[in-house]
C-alpha cells in the first residue's frame, strides 16, 4: 500500500513514523516543502531572546535521521500544488524546479497553518515578518543582528505576540504593540486580563489596542506602521495576528472544509474523501465540552492525530475524543492559562453558564514568598457541568490548569470537582487549592 | 437541637461554622482541649526554619473570632473524658480543673490524631519532642533557641521528618535521621526514592535507615539515641514516626473502629451510632480507586468532612465520594508527590497492576534551565484503569499530580488519560507532558 503524506511537521512525521512501525512493508512517502521537519516551533521566541543560541538548537530531529534510522522516504523541498482524488495522485514542484507526481492509496494532508497577513500596503516590506516556521525564526534573528534593531512594533497581542514581546525586551529592544481589536485579551475577563496588561506595561511595553492599521511604509532603514490616528516607528515589524489553516489544496480537491476554513475530519481523522485524511493545524477537531467542531491548532493534538491516522490506515481503528482547548503561556513573570470554554463561547454553545472569579494566595497562610493567583471558573446551570477555566498568576498556574482539563475530558460537574482530593503543601498553595475555592464559590451560583 | 463537637481543629470548626450558617438557631457547643483552634499546622516546619517569625503567625483565626463573629460557643481548654451514647452526654475536665457535662442530640467526634511515640525508655526526656500541635511547634522553637541547639536527631523519615530536616538545616543545625525500617521511602520505587535520598544527603544530612532504636538517654545537656549497633548524639530529638487516630473516646463509647484503629464512618460521616458522626484525622474514608476503606489524615478531607457533617445534621443529605490519597511535599530543592495506589497497594487491593517509570526534562527541548522529572504510573491490566502515580523533580511536580488525582476521581483508564489535552509551553514542560509520556508507555505494558 502507498501511504503519501503532505507536510513533514508534527502531524505528518508522527503519522509516517508510526505507520512505518505499525507496518514496515508500507510504501511511505513524505513531501515537505521546507527543509525542516521536526523542531520546537514554540521554542522560537525563547531562542530569539538569546543572541548566543543558534536557531538550529531547536531542531529535534533532522530529515536524514528519519531517512536513515527510520527508513522513511522523506522528500524535503517538495511543494505539492494539487491533489487529484479520482486518479489518487498529487503533483508539485521541488526546490530544484523539477515537477513531481506521486500516486497514493491513502493520503494524509498535514499542511499545517500559516500566519494571517492582512492585505494592506507594506506588509511585504523588508523587516516586516511573521513567526511560524523555523525559517521565519532564522530570518527574524538574523535581521535583528544585521540591522541592529533597537525598536520593534508587534501587530497583534495574542500569546505569540506576547512571547515575542518578552523575547525582544530581553534583548533590550524597545517594543510597542498595536492591534485593531479594542480589547487587550478578548477571551479573558477584564479583571484578569488587566493583570496581564499591567505586567506587560510594567516592562515598558506600550500597548495600543483599538487602532485600525492602514499600511506600513518604509522610511529609509526604518518602518512606519500607520494607523488611522497613530503612527508607530520601528526598525522591525512583527505580524502576529494569528494563524489560519492551510486548506487550499484540500479545497481545490473538492474536500469539505469546516470551521474557520479548516479541513473537516471525523473522529478517525478522515475527510469527506474516503482515502484522504487530514491532521494537525490544517484540520478541525471535536471539542470535549460542546461535542461540536472546533479549530484549535495545538502541537499535542497534531501528534495524536498523526498517530491515529497511522493506526487507522493500518487497520487498527482509532477514534480521538477531541480537545479541551487547553493552553498556557508565560509573559514576563506571569503564567496565563485556559482550558475549555469562555463565557462567550459557553453562551454561543447553548449553555446557561454561571461564572466566578476568585483571587487567592499562591502559597499557604503565612508562608513567605506568596503572590496572587486569580481563577475564573465557568459551569452550566442546567446540568451542573464544568465548562471552562482561566488562570493567571506568578506561580502555580501552568500545571494547575491540567487538573481542570482532565475534569473537562471526564465531563465532571462542578460539584464533583469540588470533592477532588488535590495535593497540599504550604510552599505550593493554600490548604484549599485555588481551583477548589473557585469551584466551591461557583457551586453557590449554580 | 443541640449539636456538640469534640475537637476544634479543621473538621470540628468547619462543621460548627457551617452548621451555624445552615441553621442559626442550632445550639452549638465546641469543646477543644488546647487553646488553638484554627492554624496552619503544615506551615510549622517553615516557621521553625525562620528564627525571626513568631509561631503565632500561623494562627488563621483566633477562638474569640469564632465566638464573636460567628456566635459559636467555643470552649477551649476543655478536655472530654467520656461519651455516654445512651444518655447522650459527654463529660470532661477544663484546664481550670472543673468538671463539665454537655448533652447532645447530634455529636461530632473530631479529635484528630496524635504522634506515634514508641514505648521505649527516654522518649519522655526533656528535648525529645514530636511536632503535631501548635504548642508542639512553640515548644520546639523555644527549645532550639533556649538550648542553642547545634545538633538534632530526627527519628523517622516520613514527609514531616523530611520537612523538619530541611527546616533545621536552614538554621545550620546538624541533622541525622534514623529509623527502624530498612527502606528510605518505602512507598516509592527505589529509582525515584534514590533521587530524594541524594538530595537530602547532598545537604549534609546523614540517613540511618534499618536501625532498631533501643532507648534515648540523657547525657548532661545532651541526648543519646541508642540503637542496637549505633549511638547518635544530639541536643534535641524529634520523633517523627507518623500519627495515629485519636479514637479512644469513640472506642470506649462502643463505637466501631475501622482501618488502623480510626473511627469507621459511612459516606455521610456517620459512625455505628445513629447520633454520632466522626470527621478529620480520627475517622476513616473511602478510597476512590479501590472503593474500600482507607485512613489518610489530610487537611482538605477534614474540612470537607466537617462541612458534610454540618449539612447532614441540618437535613441536607451529603455523601462524600472519598479520597485519592494525593500528597505533596518539598524537601530542599525537590518536589515529591503521589496520588492513588502504589504497586504494593494495587496488588493488595486485588488489581493486576502494570507500572512504568519515565524520566524526562522539565522544560521543552533546548529550553534553558531544565532539570529532570521522574514519573511512575500504575494501571490495572484487567480493566485498563489508572491506579496511581508518583512524581519527583525540581519543578513542575506539585501541581502536575493534581491532573492525575482528578483522573482517579473520574476512574479514567490509562488510555483515556493518554488523550487528555494538557497545556504546553516551553518554559513549563516538553511538548508531551511527562504524565502523557508515562501514560503512553504504560499503555504498551497493559
Amino acid at each position: 500500500m502507498n501511504f503519501l503524506v503532505i507536510g513533514g511537521d508534527a502531524a505528518g512525521m508522527s503519522a509516517a513514523s508510526r505507520a512505518k512501525r505499525n507496518n514496515p512493508d508500507l510504501n511511505i512517502v513524505v513531501l515537505e516543502k521546507t527543509i525542516d521537519v521536526s523542531y520546537s516551533a514554540c521554542g522560537m521566541p525563547y531562542n530569539i531572546a538569546d543572541p548566543n543560541r543558534e536557531m538550529d538548537d531547536l531542531v529535534v530531529r533532522h530529515a536524514r535521521v528519519f531517512r536513515e534510522k527510520q527508513g522513511l522516504n522523506l522528500l524535503t523541498g517538495h511543494c505539492v500544488e494539487s491533489i487529484d482524488p479520482v486518479k489518487r495522485t498529487v503533483v508539485g514542484t521541488s526546490r530544484h524546479k523539477e515537477t513531481f507526481q506521486f500516486g497514493y492509496d491513502k493520503l494524509l494532508i498535514a499542511t499545517g497553518g500559516s500566519p494571517i497577513i492582512p492585505d494592506l500596503p507594506g506588509f511585504d516590506l523588508t523587516g516586516v515578518m511573521a513567526l511560524k516556521s523555523l525559517n521565519d525564526g532564522r530570518r527574524i534573528k538574523a535581521f535583528i543582528k544585521s540591522n541592529n534593531v533597537k525598536k520593534a512594533v508587534i501587530i497583534g497581542m495574542g500569546y505569540i505576540g506576547l512571547e515575542m514581546c518578552e523575547a525582544l525586551r530581553a534583548r533590550s529592544i524597545e517594543v510597542e504593540m498595536v492591534k485593531p481589536g479594542p480589547v487587550f485579551l478578548p477571551w479573558m475577563e477584564e479583571e484578569m486580563s488587566n493583570v496581564v496588561r499591567e505586567e506587560v506595561e510594567s516592562n515598558n511595553v506600550k500597548l495600543n489596542p483599538g487602532r485600525l492599521i492602514q499600511k506600513i511604509e518604509a522610511n529609509g532603514q526604518h518602518l512606519k506602521v500607520i494607523c488611522s490616528d497613530l503612527t508607530l516607528e520601528a526598525d522591525m515589524v512583527l505580524v502576529s495576528m494569528g494563524i489560519k489553516p492551510n486548506s487550499e489544496l484540500a479545497a481545490q480537491a473538492g474536500i469539505d472544509l469546516g470551521i474557520k476554513n479548516s479541513i473537516a475530519v471525523d473522529r478517525k481523522l478522515k475527510t469527506s474523501d474516503e482515502n484522504i485524511y487530514a491532521a494537525g493545524d490544517c484540520a478541525d477537531a471535536y471539542h470535549v465540552v460542546t461535542g461540536k467542531k472546533t479549530w484549535v491548532p495545538l502541537a499535542s493534538r497534531a501528534n495524536r492525530a498523526g498517530w491515529a491516522v497511522a493506526d487507522n490506515i493500518c487497520g487498527k481503528e482509532v477514534e480521538l475524543p477531541g480537545v479541551a482547548g487547553t493552553a498556557v503561556f508565560k509573559v514576563f513573570n506571569l503564567e496565563v492559562a485556559r482550558t475549555g470554554l469562555t463565557m462567550e463561547e459557553a453562551i454561543k454553545s447553548g449553555f446557561d453558564p454561571a461564572k466566578v472569579i476568585i483571587k487567592t494566595r499562591s502559597r499557604a497562610h503565612a508562608h513567605p514568598g506568596a503572590s496572587f493567583i486569580r481563577v475564573q471558573m465557568i459551569g452550566d446551570k442546567k446540568t451542573g457541568q464544568l465548562l471552562g477555566a482561566q488562570m493567571v498568576g506568578k506561580e502555580g498556574v501552568a500545571h494547575r490548569i491540567n487538573a481542570l482539563a482532565v475534569a473537562l475530558h471526564s465531563r465532571m460537574t462542578v460539584e464533583e470537582f469540588c470533592q477532588t482530593d488535590l495535593a497540599y503543601a504550604p510552599p505550593f498553595g493554600p490548604v484549599w487549592d485555588p481551583m477548589l475555592t473557585a469551584a466551591n464559590q461557583l457551586l453557590k451560583r449554580m
